[in-house]
């Protein structure tokens, strides 16, 4: 199976003359210069992405996708697998924290089927991409064969193609996959040379004894897995077929000039893959939080993020950038209908 | 002039009951118990300041107090005194951060003039409620008379009988008054027995220099005021208008039920009056962002507040509150919304 055009091909940069034009504009809104803080950044960051004087986030679209992992057997959840297949009929009925979020914040939401162990009954909102009922124990051997990452990363690439499609602005792309921290810790470690001790977390609520299990198996996998770091081969071995759809999603996202709001430690694993394959892929990110997984900080410095909030957050799906997307919507009304010192004849700073 | 019976009186408390069972439903929503982080903890407090098991802040009500500062003749700020006067046009016209935000967000928004040297116009929107063009130097005098004192205190809280009348369950204060941040870093220092250097920034952009001189001007104020903690001494010696009408309109939410998502360092600076001077008045307080001006980390630290962001703004006006607020609407939308786990037929943590 082919990979992606989007996986092969750098991404176009932002537009350069839409930011500084930007930047300027800020200087002249009536309000102390720089006293709004982050969100002046972030409207000339979006103005540069979306090429406009008149930035907006809107449509959004939001994408979850789900998938199984393999190395579930070694016991590294708090959870049992057969939430992962739950969940997906959650997020169709309405009832998870993206699904709220999304219908609060009127942002269309796909749900994204990639494999699951549990069994999923036909369901409005969810697309069936099924790969396989579940990704590969990575302890023994890598976790998606190549025709595996390449479907993965060409589902990805399919959400951003719909997203554009639609007309959409903006793309908040979630996880859904019992075990997928380990999967997440143990690419991030292959990616960035660094202890697994330093990486994994708690996920959905272990213990310190699971904690400390949890990152011996993620030392197996990558004992298994050796020195390569090629975004590729890593994807592979240590992957989930939702994080390599992230992954897919978001150079898709950044070969269509479509900005995306980067969740937690799942989706961050999934753009320094993205980053790692295509580094101009990191000007098309935004980071919406700092999730409580201990892990997020290493991975978000390696991308010299700072995300926009820092609220102990660690669901998944998608939800910390849903709940940072009102942030987006109020630095770009901001910088688009605030007035100008001339306009509304207010003085400027003594001695100016 | 007499005071408020709301800064004479002691506040209700919120309804414990509320609260517990709101943080019994956090448990069984389909989401690892603790994975939304500080949005639950909100939840549960709106849920017992609301004293519903369905909390929510809407509709809510954005006041913005504009008065002078007798302080500006001392040269402590980077903006000429005339901004205050030509501000609150802005806000009428709808050119304003605040105003821009109060409309995005759907919540209503009045400008209370308290008295600036500038004119003003009649304007849309505007309650004027004159006391003195502007307070007196407090270097070298009281800023405030007992009776202007009193007038502020009941500006403010006659604005909360007016959000309570109109159904409001949100309070937003917001301040307007070039030179305030000198005189919410004297309260400050005088409530909390702090040196200037700890508390004085550069406001609207003042540089070192100018700092510095700040810093000087208010010692010497602090030298006039001397030793006096009482909140009412303290409101008289160094407030402004705006302060101490946000001071009143914070009691007399807490009086009547009302939440209120405080600002930066000036809101913060009023609170800390009302809470010294009602200590029930604190539970009522949600604390929205951390101000860029230093001070604030000293007056948060006082009133033991976390903010939700901490986005470098220092604008004033209420508009850090106004950014914050649909993260109280997150909050309480996946706290009424969400399915729980009996609900959707999700399974819980494995052996539980």
């Amino acid at each position: 199976m082919a990979l992606p055009q989007s996986w092969l091909t750098p991404p176009p940069g932002p537009s350069g003359k839409h930011a500084a034009i930007a930047a300027e504009r800020q200087q002249v809104l009536t309000k102390p210069p720089g006293s709004l803080g982050q969100l002046e950044q972030l409207a000339i960051t979006l103005a540069g992405l979306t090429g406009s004087n008149a930035p907006t986030v809107d449509p959004v679209r939001m994408v979850v996708f789900a998938g199984d992992h393999g190395v579930c057997a070694e016991g590294v959840s708090a959870f049992p697998q057969a939430v992962t297949a739950q969940m997906i009929a959650n997020f169709a009925a309405g009832g998870a924290a993206i699904s709220v979020m999304a219908k609060q914040l009127g942002a269309s939401l796909e749900v994204v089927n990639l494999g699951t162990v549990g069994e999923v009954p036909e369901l409005d909102g969810v697309i069936h991409q099924v790969i396989a009922p579940s990704t590969a124990n990575m302890v023994e051997t890598p976790a998606l064969s190549p025709d595996q990452v390449a479907a993965a990363l060409t589902s990805g690439d399919q959400a951003a193609e719909r997203s554009a499609n639609a007309g959409c602005r903006l793309f908040i792309g979630g996880d859904m996959g019992i075990g997928n921290t380990t999967s997440a810790a143990a690419l991030a470690c292959a990616l960035l040379g660094l202890p697994p001790e330093r990486l994994v977390g708690p996920g959905t609520g272990l213990n310190r004894e699971g904690v400390t299990h949890k990152a011996r198996v993620v030392e197996k996998a990558l004992a298994r897995h050796g020195n390569d770091r090629d975004a590729l081969s890593v994807l592979a071995s240590l992957g989930g077929f939702e994080i390599a759809a992230l992954a897919g999603a978001i150079l898709g996202c950044a070969a269509r000039r479509i900005p995306v709001l980067v969740d937690g430690f799942i989706v961050s694993a999934a753009a320094l893959v993205a980053v790692q394959r295509q580094p101009g892929a990191r000007d098309w990110l935004i980071f919406a939080h700092r999730s409580a997984e201990p892990g997020h900080d290493a991975v978000l410095e390696a991308l010299d993020a700072t995300p926009l909030l820092d609220l102990g957050m660690r669901l998944g799906e998608g939800s910390g950038a849903a709940v940072a997307l009102p942030l987006l919507r109020a630095a770009c009304a901001l910088h688009n209908h605030m007035a100008s010192f001339a306009d509304a004849g207010v003085s400027g700073k003594s001695g100016e």
